[in-house]
């Protein structure tokens, strides 16, 4: 038996989400189904460095599964290629070692969010980059960003839903990257709660459209209350963009 | 009645193409639909700059139609994108003279074509590029495109299923630009047969991996034969640019 760790990219828009669940066409289902045919039928679980919810994307998922297959890596991200649809795409299997856990292992994450800031919307963007045509103020924004760093309790940023009890975590950057009509936003950290990135970006474009100072975002932390922060940002702008180990 | 002249650029991926059919969701049923709502049920048809293919997407379609109802030009934008599904956002509409004609009043079309050329496919561009993975010779492909310019006989670059009589056509530019991952070939001409830009794609391809020589080109057009040319390159890296009036 060999433990596996895969890394994977996928278009979330036609699922579910991530996580194998009742209905719904769903990532880790697929995954599983293409390794069940390479396995002759028999089932295999996978587990992923997290779940990501409906229409999110990843460039960079990172999962591990066990095999007694003898498939050489490269062959590995070939035969499961040819197997899976189109919006997932398989980027490199590596040999762990055999207490390797993509969730547990997990040292730093590294989500992205796209904004399309121009005012018309883009039929070709339109389930991949958030289209925000509203002003925003860059320097207001950077001064909420570096209000995130470092460690804090992000109950008021995550959904009132996590069953997490642990909601210390710490952000090592955020930063934003701006062309001609998108921001991107980068940010990473040690693990995020389910939701809070997208609650993070929802705070700050009201940090931008001057609705709250940045210094705020220091009393929404000290409250740990869900309803102290701003709206969750859609999923679709969303990207899980790396997992390291 | 006012006749209008509408600009709608679209996500081909989940068109049946552009014109009504029986069967499948089509770009003009959609907008004949988004009309004929706002004329309270009142049936309208919408004329094209031309059709376009099943996959094949539209930043600048061009079409025209006649209605009473009297609504500003912005008004028209804000009306029919309300009324329209996300993959067809129109982007202009302006009021024209009666003898407008999307179709035969246009004097230049640009189409352009994506070609992602990174050795391991992108699922966010698999329905907006093709992905060619092969070395390619750009001194070639330069010296293929050039004998496609000037005015010609298009019989062997179009398909065989075409009705047209006249299959004449001029081309007055074309153009690549290459960035990390990608080439963007852009072509203007007078008009496009059916499957042109795709047949002339699929030959430069053919020519820039050094299957044929550039030279080769002006003895297919010569030919006047659809069996001469190369491939049908496929139709999600294809894009209607511009329609110029």
């Amino acid at each position: 038996m060999q433990r596996w760790k895969a890394t994977v990219s996928y278009d979330g828009t036609l699922f579910a989400g991530y996580q194998v669940q009742p209905e719904g066409r769903t990532v880790q289902s697929e995954i599983e189904r293409s390794l069940a045919k390479m396995h002759k039928g028999g089932e295999l679980r996978i587990s992923a460095s997290g779940r990501t919810d409906a229409g999110v994307h990843a460039i960079g998922q990172v999962f591990h599964f066990d095999s007694s297959l003898a498939i050489a890596p490269e062959r590995w991200v070939k035969a499961l290629n040819a197997l899976l649809p189109g919006d997932i795409r398989i980027t490199e299997v590596e040999a762990a070692a055999p207490d390797f856990h993509a969730r547990f292992s997990a040292q730093k994450k590294e989500y992205h969010y796209r904004l399309l800031t121009c005012p018309q919307p883009d039929v070709f963007r339109r389930n991949y980059a958030y289209h925000f045509p509203y002003s925003l103020d860059h320097g207001a924004l950077e001064d909420g960003m570096r209000m995130f760093l470092g460690t804090h309790d992000f109950t008021s940023f995550s959904s009132a839903r996590s069953a997490v009890e642990d909601k210390i975590r710490t952000i090592y950057s955020f930063q934003m990257e701006t062309s001609t009509d998108e921001i991107l936003f980068k940010v990473s950290g040690s693990g995020f709660l389910y939701n809070m990135v997208r609650i993070m970006i929802g705070t700050l474009l009201d940090v931008g459209q001057g609705r709250i100072k940045p210094q705020e975002i220091g009393e929404m932390l000290k409250k740990k209350d869900r309803s102290a922060a701003g709206k969750t940002a859609p999923p679709h702008g969303l990207y899980l963009y790396q997992v390291t180990y």
